[in-house]
């Protein structure tokens, strides 16, 4: 890929496991991969990876162990909830052959939080695999679990963004891909040879085509992205020349 | 997992393999795995797993055979324009060992498009792994491609919709997943043991807790999934049960 900045500099890599027996249905609409994606790169960490899983602990132990040897770090969200159907907490545990314990400050939090009404169930969100470091949730209490390299995360938007908040600027990160945009009006098949031109051009920036279709007009939006601010410049200047040239109006920035 | 119909009945499966830079950067929500899901669910099939991989020849070609691997269906969005980020054709075809070979239906229907407009980088279009056929595409006339199990879809959702309204009835499949949603307005953690109870009660659905919180108040929708309607009936009617026992008021479908 044209996003590694040069020999010497580490690129930094995660992979994000999504949990939920809804997600897979359809049910329900994944709001998290965009956020993780986007806090990630503000991190100085390259998404390389997601994976939606069923709230079963095979698949779930599967993906989360293939996705730790293939990347830096590895983040799931959901599946930490107090219910019967939440199996992140056993499987991950099951997956490192590590046993479950109670950790006991989230054991702590969460009877000061419930008083008289903890329950086994509520116990529950105390469960963590043993050597495990809790992840503040600031929106309810329940905390998440950070496990190394492993960051489990609640599924709840919400809850999941809180905890990211917690965990910002503690995590070894590179450089942030930077990225821009040019937007035209043009069919990105009128553009493909001349975009390939630009690419061949620049092969330390990666360039991404979106076309779409609004109030019956053809447009496309071309997404540069780099490392290095001067290289984005010089490949966004590039491209817009060449839209130029070619008699296609263009803009800085998506349309 | 609970939905398996029973021992003699074949359960059909699927992963969806959703490919672009764009997602994982965040740029893009992706708006294609919920359709995609609940359309598998009207042709009888279960979606297993999704997975997301750069614009990356290597990483869509490990996605596509490790998927290919373990169900019964593949699906990928994305990759399939006329640009030099498009790589998901001879991904695959690299993957599966084949020669990239230009369709002659779809080489005709782009020339009869473009007319005298046409362009090699128009004609990508029309390449497919060998053996492939052609799945009609409604609305732009590129076409998606069909290599037995294995479909792949455009990446803009109204495209990659038109393409699976070209599939349906197409596919076999089994017994599609019931469901049916039991709302209260109540925190999970204090209906846990009861879920738990009522989920032993009934091995043969599933039952899924999904809390919320709306004006300030704590709630939870109940989703209980089964192939077969008595069954999905009972389950239904005993979780209400349970809960109006526990002096809780649930309503039938989601809150």
């Amino acid at each position: 890929m044209a996003d590694e900045p040069s020999a010497s500099e580490r690129v930094w890599t995660a992979a994000v496991v999504v949990i939920g027996d809804e997600i897979l249905s359809g049910r329900t609409q994944d709001q998290n991969l965009a956020f993780i994606a986007r806090w990630l790169n503000l991190q100085g960490i390259r998404l390389r990876e997601a994976r939606v899983v069923p709230d079963d602990v095979a698949a779930i132990g599967g993906a989360v162990t293939e996705c730790l040897a293939a990347y830096d770090y590895v983040f799931t969200t959901g599946g930490i909830g107090p219910t019967h159907d939440d199996v992140t907490v056993e499987a991950i545990a099951a997956a490192l052959k590590l046993p479950v314990v109670r950790h006991p400050e989230a054991e702590a939090m969460l009877r000061r939080h419930y008083g008289e009404r903890i329950t086994e169930a509520r116990l529950r969100m105390a469960r963590v695999p043993e050597g495990a470091q809790l992840i503040p949730n600031p929106e309810t209490g329940a905390p998440g679990i950070r496990l190394g390299r492993l960051f489990i995360l609640a599924g709840v938007p919400k809850i999941t963004q809180g905890m990211l908040r917690g965990l910002e600027g503690q995590l070894e990160g590179g450089r942030p891909l930077l990225s821009a945009a040019v937007g035209a009006w043009t069919a990105e098949s009128r553009v493909a040879d001349l975009l390939a031109r630009t690419q061949a051009d620049h092969p330390e920036v990666q360039i991404g085509s979106y076309p779409f279709w609004r109030d019956g007009r053809t447009g496309a939006n071309f997404v540069i992205r780099a490392v290095e601010p001067a290289r984005l410049r010089a490949a966004v200047d590039a491209l817009k020349h060449a839209l130029a040239a070619d008699g296609i109006e263009a803009v800085e920035g998506e349309l």
